[in-house]
């Protein structure tokens, strides 16, 4: 085991701030990517919190991200905002689009923020949950680097993990929000079975000889494969048309092809909708909602989706994150800035 | 082997329509179900052709579905319509919203048709095609009676089947069509399998028990579990939410406990979402949805969504259908009218 060391998540966002700021980002950026970066630890997403930190800044010293960018708002349409990210982070580009997306949203009923040109290296939830707090039902897609074949494909590497995110209002309590990669396996899980000496599981992925492999490092080579066969490889396909084709952002190829080897995020395009509930007439959805989760719920071993990381967020915000300490030093290490 | 008979194309259409007529629907709803009808033969998708005219029929005279049902718009925001279809049959339902929606869509940029109260008995991509048709890339969601467990459960049913559509137009050629379940089978392959003594796959269900069986018929009294594990298990919950729930239509559930074994189309709610690639600001859409395709299909492994569907519609335009003899009897005796 590694030695950890706790942290309070305030600690974690000012350290992600300090690091951020020393590895070239404005304020403004820093402090949008250090929530998201917060809020994952909050929940449990160890992969998607100050573990990413290190990623986020190296792409920002190689200036393969732009850290001062200004996300630009576009009022594209009626129903559509559009941002246009300038390789700026994303999570300051999903921010600079939220307040318009919810208006139109219940201006118009339904609604939709496309975000293009942005360095995505974050979960989608962040992106879902604020919308339903404030009582949307929203959808999230995001392409990403390609690693993941189409379904029936055994070489050639086309979708990123292009992962998608939903989320629902509750009553009382916070939203049911789920996000999930449209691969079998997310590439951050293969990387560690690789590291960790663990077997992959067959449904993970092919080795470059486009045959079945239980070795990470093979699949890691090779080509990741989607979830659930050819209905896993259709919405891998349908996230890649919404998140870079709809936006204008790259594909999955594209940002393969452009990829230099930072280990930071990937220009992306990103589509989120929202709906208002009110505006389609149901007064009573949020009830409803309550009722099919009973109905749900009724069978002890069904889970809502998420639930997991509500539970983490309770505890956290008392009792800290414990995180390995050889990655709190080298964020540090960033936050005092080049030798 | 079923002894067959070949008929054209206007052959089903006319056949079902003079079939509907006769069991008390409108000429207006007869034809509107007479073509998804005829187009699902088209294509080839056999479970949804003439093979269901007999369900829609007796769902028809026990008055389980009102076949003089006018589908009532709704112009609910300027984004939404909402269609109100009273009972009536799903097709006109959709014939009744779609001009609005494309004028939404086109207007609007992205805009969402919610029809309530239709009974739903037909593949999802009639209605997503057409949309794509005329360049919108369209989504839909239906529900329908529960039949499938949550993601983790082992005894009750919740979801419906509960397939979504997806649609994205080409250049010079039909759209990209993908229209999937969620659950790892379809009902009706379940019910074949248990007619024909084939033995189930592991992952299309479990026994009234809650334990895994090889055996259809039980599969059937128990329950169907969803495509991929808990992610498709989270689109079903989805598709669920988005179908039933924003449209104000009944639940899977609702719909499963008040059935009265008709064999015919449930009550079900049916989201469309359509959006404009030229209100995004993409005019060389449809270029990159070509590019895309050719990066999947280099692999000579990967085959389009929806391929095979095109290539039987080729067919049968010249060829007609060769449909079991005994369906086109009892059509056809369905057509002469109550003796």
């Amino acid at each position: 085991m590694h030695k950890t060391i706790n942290l309070s998540l305030s600690d974690i966002f000012e350290l992600s701030v300090d690091a951020l700021l020393a590895s070239g980002a404005n304020r403004e950026n820093a402090e949008a990517v250090a929530a998201v970066v917060r809020n994952a630890d909050r929940d449990g997403c160890t992969s998607h919190g100050i573990f990413r930190v290190p990623g986020y800044c190296s792409a920002l010293k190689l200036g393969a991200v732009n850290g001062h960018a200004k996300p630009e708002l576009i009022d594209q349409a009626p129903s559509i905002v559009r941002i246009e990210a300038s390789n700026g982070l994303a999570p300051l580009a999903v921010e600079a689009g939220r307040p318009s997306l919810i208006k139109k949203a219940k201006d118009q009923g339904i609604a939709t923020l496309a975000i293009r040109n942005s360095a995505h290296f974050a979960a989608l939830w962040p992106d879902t949950e604020p919308l339903a707090d404030d009582g949307l039902v929203a959808m999230s897609f995001v392409n990403s680097r390609a690693f993941v074949a189409p379904a029936g494909g055994k070489r050639r590497r086309v979708f990123g993990t292009n992962p998608m995110s939903f989320a629902v209002p509750r009553s009382g309590q916070p939203p049911m929000v789920f996000d999930q990669a449209s691969s079998a396996a997310a590439r951050g899980e293969i990387m560690l079975a690789a590291r960790d000496g663990h077997k992959a599981l067959a449904e993970w992925g092919l080795g470059p000889d486009g045959e079945e492999t239980d070795d990470p490092a093979e699949i890691l080579k090779g080509v990741q494969l989607p979830f659930g066969g050819y209905k896993g490889g259709a919405i891998a396909l349908m996230v890649e048309i919404l998140a870079a084709l709809l936006t204008g952002g790259e594909t999955s190829l594209e940002a393969e092809r452009s990829y230099t080897g930072h280990g930071g995020p990937s220009p992306a395009g990103h589509l989120i909708i929202a709906m208002d509930p009110k505006r389609f007439g149901q007064e009573n959805f949020i009830n409803r909602v309550e009722l099919l989760f009973e109905e749900m719920l009724a069978d002890p071993e069904v889970r809502l989706p998420g639930d997991r990381r509500l539970a983490m967020r309770q505890k956290t915000q008392t009792q800290g994150v414990d995180i390995p300490e050889i990655l709190f030093q080298e964020v540090r290490e960033i936050s005092r800035g080049p030798k």
